[in-house]
């Protein structure tokens, strides 16, 4: 008998029938004799249209008013699995966030899960019961509601995993795993049928959608081996963990494009130690991640000065743009410049540490390819460089033709 | 400075517009200086919608899932209402019934509020907010989310205004208040300033679907106050509240027609003791409500029987029926006839304590109309008659002409 914690996401559960689809997989493993936790988000669409609702109202909902009105989404659905589980005669019980004992910090739209008291989890499974838990979301010390932020329902899975000591962590999602480039750009892409946690977390932070960085981090971080697989098929996924010796003998694990950020060069900083330095911790402030760095000479005016270029999602792009031009006055800075038209291609893989020249190969493929570079950022395991989003797509056929085959 | 309770139903909040139209109003208590806490329903369709939901896998859905599922509508109304508010620049709070110390039984889709601890809600209302809660739902000492049943956003209300000690309670609905007659049967109609709980409760007991009984009887019990208005105007509405001495100088506060009854006959129940007892008490075991009860002698078979009609709601006439073919034999009693072609006339006014001659005149009133009486009950303060469905709009002008003028 294993404890088995399974994920699905809005997709796997967007309708009744879906949701009846889950129920009939659960009451498989358990037919095994599997004790098992179903971690859900809400059903697809369902987050949108709330969503839709609160900007009919105002542009800038209060965070935790979001929170308020987003965790319904979970609720609905977890209730719908536990009524599906019981039109197959398999004892369930749904638990919000909160009831799960899922506590996190006050950090309204991004909580941080704090601990997990699993008690009336396994009071339940020791009833019998399959138990359905709400992704996404928690409640505060002060019994506030918590949203998790994006890849919420994953992090939830695999928190309780840690929590629960589970065997085995299962994320069901509309994908067989986790691929070498997104078969969409690369129809020779294959899946993996194992990737390392460094190299997921490097791959996700690289734009590839496959899971949130936070919940390879966190499963990282409690040793939670987890799989990544399709909730339409029987398929075998990809299995996540620490990586292995074997695993150095691949050089490249996978390539990826992130079409999702935007450049910003604040012109003219002044050369004095700490103007930069209050820049980035503003930025932190405001929660903008900023993700590559460039620092270069001014070109123009007569103060010594420099030229800072970073990279930020695009979603953030109007906010970092705030901070900045209310930093103009005490920083004395000159204009900023933004582009939205730029990717990220990145090369992942735990080999580089031990196989010398991939930087090189990478910039002569894309040199062959007469793809200009911007920004250049590595890793121990990852090199990424930003370049004209036009080229995108060809940059990582090229790089996956050369280093994959 | 006064402490407001206001509630919204599904149709007022129905919309994003129309939850804008609730935060413009809310802002006009305050801005008089008054304390507002909101209690708002579900959007009008939400909760059908899941109903839906949940009859598309099942078609007995366990009451536990669907109170988790349920509460889900009310929890996104408050957050929406809440963002309204935001948005008009006024401070504001949503809660869940549980947040907001709403504690019940374990009785799930009926709860019954146990008590009801009002800090969270009082320290949100002094540090400046208008606090939202949703209506209709609760938690049990065990922390499972409860719902209320029909009416349930009413009661929350009035429980809240009870446990905060409000100076007033005003339920919005989508009329303008308790009208001498329902106003598309007898355009004369009037709005009433006042009405007494007890006429209330007779009204809405009578068919009048203002409010639900109990949060009526709730009302009276711990003397709340409250006022029914329209969320469409600014009409003042009708308050409720304790009879006072004047209300007895009117006989007759209003007359109700009650269409959603049918009569149950048993024929020739034999005429010993205990066996009408027996039948009433299988009734009640099945959670069947019999409203009017008349006996007779029966004119068939040579032992001494009686016949036994009674009234139901139409929704229980099925299971009721079935609740008599399982005693017939117990019993032995003859055939069991329905009729579902019967409406219920009432008039209700606390002034018949003092006034004599008020059920002559009925009777008069009908029997000019050529109108047959099948049933009559009485209470100290309401006289009922049952009568051919068709007859029952004219017996409801005629009455109200004659009372009302």
């Amino acid at each position: 008998m294993a404890l088995i914690v399974q994920k699905y996401g809005g997709t796997s559960v967007g309708n009744t029938d879906r949701i009846k689809n889950v129920a009939r997989r659960v009451g498989e493993f358990r037919a095994r004799g599997d004790q098992v936790v179903v971690v859900v988000s809400a059903m697809s669409g369902v987050t949108d249209g709330l969503i839709k609702l609160s900007k009919e109202i105002t542009a800038l909902p209060s965070e935790r008013e979001m929170d308020m009105l987003l965790a319904t989404g979970e609720q609905q659905t977890i209730a719908l699995t536990a009524i599906a589980l019981h039109a197959l005669g398999i004892p369930a019980v749904s638990l919000t966030g909160a009831q799960a004992g899922i506590v996190t910090d006050g950090v309204h739209t991004k909580a941080k899960i704090q601990n997990i008291s699993p008690r009336e989890v396994h009071r339940l499974l020791d009833d019998g019961n399959v138990v359905i838990v709400a992704g996404f979301q928690g409640r505060t010390e002060e019994g506030e509601i918590t949203t998790l932020g994006r890849g919420g329902s994953d992090l939830t899975a695999i928190a309780l995993a840690a929590a629960l000591k589970a065997d085995l962590c299962q994320i069901f999602t509309d994908v067989d795993g986790v691929y070498t480039a997104d078969p969409r750009i690369v129809p020779s892409a294959r899946k993996l049928d194992e990737v390392a946690y460094d190299e997921l977390l490097e791959l996700a932070g690289a734009g590839a959608k496959v899971m949130q960085l936070r919940s390879v981090e966190f499963a990282k971080k409690f040793g939670v081996i987890f799989e990544v697989r399709s909730s339409l098929n029987d398929n075998p996924g990809t299995i996540v963990k620490e990586e292995t010796r074997s695993m150095e003998d691949v050089v490249i694990r996978g390539v990826s494009l992130d079409k999702n950020q935007a450049k910003l060069t604040v012109i003219g900083v002044p050369d004095q130690p700490g103007r930069a330095a209050k820049i980035f911790r503003r930025l932190g402030d405001g929660a903008i991640n900023v993700d590559m760095i460039v620092q270069s000479a001014s070109h123009g005016g007569s103060v010594r000065a420099t030229d800072i270029s970073f990279t930020v999602d695009k979603p953030d792009l109007l906010k970092a743009r705030k901070v900045l031009e209310e930093l103009r006055g005490e920083i004395g800075f000159g204009e900023v410049q933004t582009d939205e038209g730029i990717g990220k291609v990145s090369i992942v893989g735990v080999g580089m540490r031990s196989h010398t020249g991939v930087a090189g190969k990478m910039f002569e493929v894309l040199a062959t390819e007469a793809i200009n570079i911007g920004m250049i950022s590595t890793s121990e395991i990852k090199i990424s460089v930003v370049i004209d989003l036009a080229q995108g797509e060809k940059a990582v056929r090229a790089l996956h033709k050369a280093f994959l085959g």
